[in-house]
């Protein structure tokens, strides 16, 4: 690329994300688009304004940002939101100091030197731009210049050390004054157990686990939940609330229906059939109050009978302190090891209640054979996508569905759909991995919804690392080259280190347009804005469907991590190679960090609780990029024919050993709750009977209010309080 | 070897063994001999012959041995005992049952065949025993025949599977049981502590545990003692102790030289210098007094420093209950891991009390230069022997000792040394080898002495395995045909299944060798009852001298099980390649079970008991050799150019799998006693406050019986109470 279309490009970037920039401060002014801008404030009861109309400075959004403290956003977006932007610190961290050696000590040495020039001589044809003269393809071979790349990577090398190691004690020491908080949380008085083995005959399981925990934990047991099978009274609660959605809706439409020119209003109507487009026509009121009556004693027998009679082999065991119910989470019960397998109970909103009771052995299966799916996905990604254009090419499509005939032959439509049918089959795939990777993790029996998030989060790094880091910088088809890489292990580092210099430019561009289009994109919420409107003027007619309409989500680390990562990898290894990528990195990542900040103090609402178990994954993750790089530069200054370049190997076994310490020194913590921790402020017990109600799925609540009957079955009780929410 | 030669062995072997078997039957009969061949039935209580003086059948001990039920084992040789015959006993089932099939399957499939009688034709000079024929190198190449040998393999392979999962079972259970017993043990009620972080400066380490555990354990929490550096103070109980039993030997001899001419006697005298041997003459019976006269009060004084000022990282809590106790050793107490690590207590008397204050990292390093060591000396232990024999040629010793010149110059001697020094420095090193690696595993930092033990009997059984099974089957040099191997690592199945038929019949005279010489030896306990003799004789003339002189010792399962292990892979490996071997195997195991019961029964008193913490290592050792096995017969059955003989690589697979569910399932509650079984019979608590005495060193224990003034140090007080011996 020529150093004129880069500086284009670059400079079409920064325009998008200055109009964006003064769209959202004028949109977000607006009145009507509060909900929008500041979901999180409204929700929690906030002005979303606080007096800030008065001000038309654009840029007042970052002083708050800026200005809000650690324990603010934790309030706002939770520990997950805080790690999160730990994370993006550190990595910003990691790349200033890195800049502040590296720029004005490896660019002049670049520039300083001949080898573009000379191979351009050499060759008579080539071309070189100013931009490459900057990067250490300029050092000649065997030039002593080639020392300044070495402590290049060791200082990098020794700065990640420093800024992780400050870090994972800064959100250590976050988990642990979060969680010893006086506010005791839910799940802290819950154990969930798992594998229960078989109830002899006379026995429920709610019996046999009653009597299991009573006896091993006489003083502390409170009582205990059997997990049920749900299928059935979910579907007839779906029904119910449907129906109940569906009242509420037509109740409005009378009511705005009644103008003055016609007091009676119309009653709305519907057709019962397939998508109300068929069957007979009914009054939409009378019909769903008929339909609840009908089902609303269905759903109570059928919870009966889901109490009693389907019961599985998972439970959740209350206890009646903090401690206690920490230290028997942690506590060997069986002797025999796969059955009455205990952990700490996830918070009840993020509980995968139907993974819950799947057993030891199925779930290794299960996870075992995910692996092997996704592993297979990342290497061989290409080939259901290959599989899928040649599905869609024109002669297909006119075969299988022949209604389409006289559209795709004519020539201007053609030519269209055959140059962009497989790219488009490449996009909607790219845009379905999320989900079908969270649907891989669901699969594996993880019980809750914050551990599936870490796992789809994983599987989407390798998939990303893969497809687009080797895939862009080892050009050409992966696949071949993957070949060649797996007769010969030891050419991948060869190969990658002599296809990365060629990349830089590339990788320059895709930061700088990830971050101003991408960031602008973001903090300017235009697609959700879009959308919001539309639903309110055509489909939302009660306050539930408008709130509904702007729900604002969570952060979807599953996606964000990764993409994070993905940008922190290209720019740590070219952080020597190019140094130049190093502002881009540390504008994204400065840039990043302050919009995440904004959209977790006003608009993120976080949908679960893990306190910051995100944070070793991040962690070794940072670290085996950093693994990555310091491999291909041991490579890289190789193939420069640099006698010295062993001396680069220490750093990837130092790096091994450093996330050895770093696991050792800080993860149990993150895995399990240390005793010290939850043995602080025990003073305020909650009400443990709002505890155990919280853990009750919605469709197993009684909706009767003044019933106040016990159940005989998994639940023993399932009493009318509302669910505690957990602040 | 010819046949005839491998008869005449076999049959020395065998004449060995009933001379020894005799010499048991009139020696243990003898009086006087009751506490070599019945020490342990005399330590605890019981008349050693039970009325058995009067069958003169030199076979009873065996009637007694199979007699005898699982449960008296335990009592008299401890879980541990029991465990190591339950693996004896598994091993010899697999052998049988392997043999079952395998010798009237395989032995006239290879007996009907060809190949030795064609091999010999062709190569006109070659020659072949009988006992060549019965095993598989007498199949052709290609022969249809192969399929017994992959049908032999499945047949191993799932038996091995059956038996060891009912052992795993079944010594689980003897586990669960032992540990569930009404009476509680010591070490039941206390967890130790390592790593406590540094105490702030107004308290001592003793102070800051105390307020840590009373504060995470209000309820359970009963006391503490702090680990202390006891060097010196050790070394003032040693001096007084050895003076003790000076001062009564001397009595003794006072005693012995009043007879009737001399009714004053002689009093004993000794010299003060060096080895009592220079310095000046003095009554043995007042200076031992002085000594000790002195030393009481400095013994004191230093018990009061120790316990004060000497106090290190480590602590032992002691619980008022046993779930609390077995709950607090699971449960993560810091927020920093490196800290506050809590783990189950060992038994007192296994307590290493010097590696206890042993910190974190500096245990993780310490273990990995073991490893490294360990893996050097497996790899190239022919290099310090070599060493030590060229430091041992008659020039160098002519130099070093100039003394022995006259000696060594004499031509016979001088040809006799010539050919053996070598031979004897490689005994001399395999001999101190059992010694050299529990120093080793001791310099881990390993908390107890049967952790050092199976630490130990792990590195030496990779030392057999690696030096004699693999060296003498790819005979030569191993170091040479390691440097092929290390480039390229697929030719050690090659090698190895190509030596292996070689050595068949080097491997059946050395089991027959084992068990014949071995077990004759081991039962007729000649070293040990010449060694009482001598020193009753000479040396003893106190009766606890004479009670040390017969001190029978424990099993020392650190060599004895990686020998086992060695017989079991020799065997499993051999066993459809040469059949015949399976018979001898049998032998080996069930004599070896029977002996081991009579010494268990009679002899061997534990020294350590560790709830049979021993099984999960031999059972994944036995997977191991299994695996071994199965890789070494899918290449011996390739290079008879077999084309199924891919079918055998499922089982290594099979092995991998079998080997991650039993640790799954079994191991957890090896490695800390679940709740379920902790909970059992709670009713008898002991006296607290003698546990708690149980756990002082003897050095820290106050002399005089009068007093009962409480130290206010480290272990706050130090009654006086003797250790409760555990039962």
């Amino acid at each position: 690329m020529e150093f004129a279309s880069f500086l284009t490009s670059l400079g079409t970037s920064f325009v998008i994300f200055v109009v964006l920039m003064l769209l959202f401060t004028w949109l977000s002014r607006k009145p009507g688009n509060e909900v929008v801008y500041y979901p999180n404030r409204i929700l929690r009861g906030l002005d979303p304004w606080e007096g800030r109309r008065r001000t038309r400075n654009p840029l007042a959004w970052i002083r708050e940002a800026v200005g809000a403290s650690e324990a603010d956003v934790i309030v706002a977006g939770g520990v997950d939101a805080a790690v999160y932007l730990v994370f993006l610190c550190s990595v910003l961290g990691i790349l200033v100091l890195s800049g502040i050696l590296l720029l004005p000590g490896l660019l002049p040495v670049a520039a300083t030197d001949h080898n573009l020039k000379l191979a351009v001589q050499h060759n008579s044809n080539g071309t070189f731009s100013n931009l490459d003269k900057l990067a250490m393809g300029n050092i000649q071979e065997k030039s002593p210049r080639l020392w300044a790349c070495v402590l290049g990577t060791y200082w990098v090398s020794l700065v990640t050390f420093y800024v992780l190691w400050k870090a994972y004690n800064h959100v250590s020491n976050i988990r642990s004054a979060v969680k010893a908080n006086p506010q005791a949380t839910l799940e802290d008085f819950a154990v969930l157990v798992r594998d229960i083995p078989r109830a002899p005959k006379d026995q429920t399981i709610k019996d046999q686990v009653d009597s299991y925990f009573r006896a091993l934990h006489p003083d502390t047991f409170y009582r205990s939940m059997v997990i049920t099978d749900n299928k059935k009274v979910n579907k007839i609660w779906k029904e119910l609330e449907g129906y109940r959605k569906k009242l509420a809706r037509a109740e409005v439409v009378y009511a705005e229906s009644k103008t003055t020119s016609k007091p009676d209003g119309t009653r709305p109507t519907n057709r019962t059939g397939f998508l109300g487009l068929l069957g007979s026509k009914v009054d939409t009121i009378d019909h769903c109050n008929e339909k609840i009556k009908e089902l609303l004693p269905k759903l109570e027998a059928e919870q009966k009978i889901t109490l009693e009679e389907k019961q599985r082999a998972a439970a959740l065991i209350f206890f009646n302190s903090r401690p206690a119910a920490i230290s028997a989470a942690q506590t060997l019960h069986s002797q025999i090891v796969d059955t009455w397998s205990v952990m700490e109970a996830p918070e009840p909103r993020q509980l995968l209640w139907t993974n819950l009771p799947k057993k030891f052995y199925e779930r290794q299966i299960r996870q075992y054979i995910v692996y092997v799916v996704v592993f297979l996905a990342v290497f061989f990604y290409m080939i259901p996508i290959v599989f899928i254009s040649s599905l869609t090419t024109l002669e297909n499509l006119r075969k299988l569905l022949p209604f389409l005939k006289h559209i795709v032959d004519k020539p201007a439509i053609k030519t269209i759909l055959e140059a962009y049918l497989p790219q488009i089959a490449l996009i909607v795939f790219m845009a379905l991995l999320p989900t079908l990777l969270m649907i891989l993790s669901k699969a594996e029996g993880i019980p809750s919804q914050s551990h599936v998030v870490r796992a789809t989060s994983g599987k989407y790094f390798y998939f990303i690392i893969f497809n687009v880091f080797f895939g862009v910088t080892i050009s050409g088809s992966l696949i071949d080259s993957l070949k060649s890489v797996l007769n010969k292990p030891k050419d991948i580092v060869k190969l990658l280190s002599a296809s990365l210099p060629g990349s830089a430019t590339f990788f320059l561009t895709f930061v700088a347009l990830k971050f101003f289009v991408g960031y602008g994109l973001e903090l300017s919420r235009l697609v959700p804005l879009i959308i919001f409107h539309l639903k309110k003027k055509f489909m939302c007619k009660t306050e539930a469907e408008v709130k509904e309409a702007w729900a604002p989500g969570d952060f979807g680390y599953a996606t964000r991590v990764p993409n994070d990562m993905l940008i922190m990898t290209i720019v740590l290894c070219y952080s020597v190679i190019a140094p130049l990528i190093i502002p881009f990195g540390v504008v994204y990542f400065s840039l990043g960090w302050i919009i995440a900040r904004n959209q977790a103090l006003k608009v993120y609402v976080p949908s679960y609780e893990s306190y910051g178990r995100m944070w070793p994954h991040m962690h070794s993750r940072v670290l085996a990029a950093l693994f990555v790089y310091q491999i291909t530069m041991f490579g890289y200054i190789g193939l420069k024919v640099f006698v010295y370049a062993p001396f680069v190997l220490p750093l990837p076994i130092l790096t091994v050993i450093f996330a050895y310490i770093c696991n050792k020194r800080f993860y149990p913590a993150f895995a399990n709750t240390p005793l010290e921790v939850a043995c602080q402020n025990l003073k305020e017990i909650p009400n443990l009977e709002s505890v155990y109600n919280a853990f009750i799925p919605p469709s197993l609540r009684s909706e009767k209010l003044e019933d106040s009957n016990q159940f005989e079955g998994a639940h023993s009780q399932a009493s009318r309080s509302t669910p505690v929410v957990i602040t």
